[in-house]
């Protein structure tokens, strides 16, 4: 099935506190070499016939994503 | 900054009701033909010196990912 | 406004990784006496008139939790 | 168990596109005296003895919310 991709992040500078609490648990898992972990939402949309690159970017911008705080990509999968 | 994303998305056989909350406004913005939409995670990880895909596979599976009920991919980008 | 508190919860014997990562990394904030952590959805519902609790209950068993892996509890605020 | 709970809202001015999807789905649901869903994080924390208020407070600022968009607001239950 046609299928549409929308990642979610948080933008660059807004402090991301779900990622750093990973990061800062990874010295208890022996893990030293991260230097950032930031956490969003990737989002699967499943569409009957072609997939509609427009419709997904316009139920990211209302339904998905806040653009004031966040970025989104769409790619076809 | 070698960076590693994981994806993590509920298994296809968990109901996924924030996906499906999506997927029922739909019909709101005039939005007809998508047949599924399920939200997961989208997770970067910046790593110094080279990206270590073993080690991000151990931080997907400790801390991002609960393995019963859901699926993950690692990828370098 | 009348409004209805839903929080949803992983079922106790579900293993929780996000509330694990922030239990993980107390330590490096000097915390040491944190049993475990949990993280769930806390979902405010508006309503225009009186608060039905009953709507509220079905809105959150068709789009806030999955009943197979997630409890919720519902009360007037 | 000493247990506190802390709730992490984003700022009223912030959209949450997450509600309004809720939002917006429950006319399917029949539900039609909803005037606003939000969704915010429900966080349990458990401590061994005493609970500690302050301990979580700091929990919530480093941890679970980001103080540009979101409150939080703190608990023992």
């Amino acid at each position: 099935m046609p299928r549409v991709v929308v990642d979610v992040m948080l933008k660059p500078e807004i402090l991301d506190p779900q990622g750093q609490a990973v990061a800062r648990a990874l010295p208890s898992l022996g893990v030293d070499r991260v230097r950032a972990v930031r956490i969003g939402k990737h989002v699967e949309i499943d569409f009957d016939g072609a997939a509609d690159l427009d419709q997904a970017r316009e139920i990211a911008d209302r339904l998905l994503a806040n653009p004031v705080i966040e970025d989104f990509t769409v790619r076809v999968e």
